[in-house]
């Protein structure tokens, strides 16, 4: 008999990472509808239709494809030479969902009288990406996205930025940075350097500027023909310092030409000045004109957070979309949002030892010595489950010793002992495993005690 | 531009869905866990090997297959005359889940480690099956599954009985029947009729009792060359009445030759007394000797859960089976587990108006006049959050009318009303939007009331 296995960029979750993951969903969950977000869930399976051309061509490569039912070559063209991407359509009308944001647009334009616009929206569920798994990237992963479509307001953004501080406080995380760009001040820059028609090359040597630095990006610049005095020009708005207020000042003074440029360091103030208003700091927000996630998706406001001291990429990213969400009903639909990295969030908690001890086991064993007093087991068993208390019997009748060990392997607290002389006397042991010390109580005190615990 | 769509047999949950079945896993959720189970997730998508041949041909024609990735015909040969059964497995190494109890047993088999035997966990996830789209049935659905593996004690049986009862209280439907049976006392009836070599027309015929009744059975059981004779004598055993104790006292007295029957009726008599031990009644647990469940999976006790007055089939449904979980590993391991069926509880809750109102959506809607006023809105916004009350802000400057239809179409009860007089005077408006009364309220005290609801 082989040894069964599971697909590669695949995980099995146990009791014990269950715990953790758990406990970080519940966090963002009550986060999230404390904010009035609503919950949605869509199918796994989404048609063809639905997924293809919204991913460009490398996305579409990445898309899982689930093969028509029974007989799939019925209506296939098999006397032609057979190529994988022709045969592909005639053989699969459905795939695995590859993100949360389409499924957000299908619905949107689907329901158009359930749905009231704006739409606060979260929705954590697991997508699917053929994608060569690595540390930390996986074939199937959860995504928790929370979105609001359907309004251009700032204040989405502001709000957005105090969930994110509210989330990562309640995990006891607060060591992070949250950095914020816009779109458009990307542009601005260009423009303001008359760099329209470089734009794209400024935008690619920036965005490698964590990796190769100040010295890396002029020599990238000048490599891509930009004359070395716009570089320099460049590269001394990207070397700003000093919080966030004072850089936009700065970058206010130094772009006074650029209307977008101008239009976007408003957008960047106004959002800072909401949060403020909120009465949230803004010191955990950084503006980093280097932020550029992607270049191509967002419209607006881009968001991204990091764990401070850990080796680890960005735990957070997101930011505003006007293209997206109204793609099926062929409207423009302007849409703001983030995406939460659960499986990393969950990495740095582990190694930050922030993830809760309790693993979601019964807090109590009852033990089971004989037949004539397991009834005795069970009327305990069950007082303790009434009370709320999470127990469980030991199954079968066996040594103590072998039961401790049970409740010592599975990680379970407390064991109480229903033996002949404890039946008799109505008083019960109750062993605390990792001090080893034991109580002799009767049922009631024992239930207050454990329920206070 | 077309309108999209999801495919046949999926479904969207929309936030008044959510909110429904939210409150249906969290009751599942608590109790199971007040029992001691653990919880588990496994991949949504399975090697073929882990799935293959482990459902029967007909399950095995309900699998979806994920093509590889790729130029998926790349190793396949395409010279021969191609077939869709022989093609399948050089293009597609990965199926979709098609229930959550192979995925049990393969987890129990590669984590000898970390799995302490008895394992008692439950999983709730998504199951996929290429079955024909109906009423109630679907292409991707939840199980909620909770099993035991590795004793064969029968206080497992019995907490499982209690805990149905449990969670269908919670739920408030107390009014339902749990039927049970034996495996054993099936094959235990056709030997002390003599007719174990016909057990199988035996089982067939009785399984349509709900369908056909008495008379359906008898000329069934005469069409397959049963005498009349016994057939007179297994219908007078269908047609007992009385409580479940009643009925298998009865048995016991008629099944006198059977070691089989005998073995059964005092297992089941025996969870019976389990569950009386822990207080629970047996009032609506009904032994049902016509209960089959699909004849071959099971090899003890058999249980089935169905509301009453409602038109709908089983509501749950489990038993034990001794093979399943050991495949992986090449021993038999012992396993007793129930399955809730979530879809149809859903069905039937809402049929009964007993899902929650509550539609998780905001409890408070803030008001935006106008820009100046906005950083006002926000802080009352914040402040609401802050004191754990789910909040939303309009997120533009419109008419109050338009706000206020905003939060009653979107479900929000409260709307706080932030214009000039009201930042003036640190009295707010809170009106209430299904009686329309509004009340004059200072911050703290508008805190104080939203809290107390």
């Amino acid at each position: 008999m082989t040894k069964p296995a599971i697909p590669k960029g695949t995980r099995d979750f146990l009791p014990a990472q269950m715990a953790g993951r758990k406990y970080i969903f519940s966090v963002l969950q009550q986060t999230f509808e404390k904010y009035g977000f609503l919950p949605l869930e869509t199918p796994a399976m989404e048609l063809q239709e639905t997924l293809r051309g919204k991913y460009g061509e490398e996305g579409n490569q990445l898309i899982f494809n689930i093969l028509n039912s029974g007989d799939f070559l019925k209506d296939a063209d098999t006397n032609a030479p057979l190529q994988s991407s022709k045969l592909l359509r005639q053989i699969s009308k459905k795939a695995l969902r590859y993100d949360l944001t389409v499924p957000l647009a299908r619905v949107i334009s689907m329901y158009p009288n359930e749905i009231v616009l704006p739409f606060r929206r979260y929705q954590m569920q697991p997508v699917w990406r053929a994608d060569s798994p690595q540390k930390g990237r996986y074939q199937e992963f959860y995504q928790c996205d929370v979105d609001i479509a359907g309004t251009n307001s700032l204040t989405c953004e502001a709000e957005l930025l105090c969930m994110i501080q509210d989330v990562f406080d309640t995990l006891k995380l607060p060591d992070i940075t949250i950095k914020i760009n816009h779109r458009q001040l990307l542009s601005g820059i260009a423009e303001q350097l008359e760099l329209q028609d470089k734009e794209t090359d400024v935008l690619v040597a920036i965005d490698k500027w964590d990796k190769i630095g100040t010295e890396g990006v002029l020599k990238e610049l000048i490599q891509r023909e930009i004359n070395p005095e716009q570089a320099e020009q460049l590269l001394a708005m990207l070397s700003l310092k000093g919080n966030s207020e004072e850089i936009l000042q700065e970058l206010a003074q130094k772009l006074n030409t650029s209307h977008k440029a101008k239009q976007s360091i408003q957008d960047l103030q106004k959002v800072l000045s909401f949060v403020n208003a909120m009465q949230y700091s803004t010191q955990r927000i950084q503006t980093d004109i280097t932020l550029a996630r992607g270049l191509s998706y967002y419209t607006g406001i881009i968001i991204e957070v990091k764990a401070n001291n850990v080796q680890m990429g960005s735990i957070l990213g997101g930011g505003r979309y006007d293209k997206l969400v109204g793609m099926f009903s062929g409207k423009d639909i302007t849409a703001v949002g983030i995406s939460f990295g659960v499986d990393r969030i969950y990495d740095v908690l582990k190694e930050k030892n922030l993830l809760p001890v309790h693993t979601a086991t019964a807090q109590v064993l009852v033990t089971q010595f004989n037949e004539v007093l397991l009834s005795n087991s069970l009327n305990i068993l069950s007082a303790l489950r009434k009370a709320g208390i999470s127990a469980e019997l030991y199954p079968e009748p066996k040594k103590i010793a072998k039961q401790f060990e049970y409740a010592d392997k599975r990680g379970i607290p407390y064991v109480v002992i229903v033996g002949e002389s404890e039946i008799q006397s109505g008083i019960y042991g109750l062993k605390e495993l990792v001090t080893g010390t034991q109580k002799s109580l009767p049922l009631e005190e024992m239930i207050t005690l454990l329920k206070n615990l």
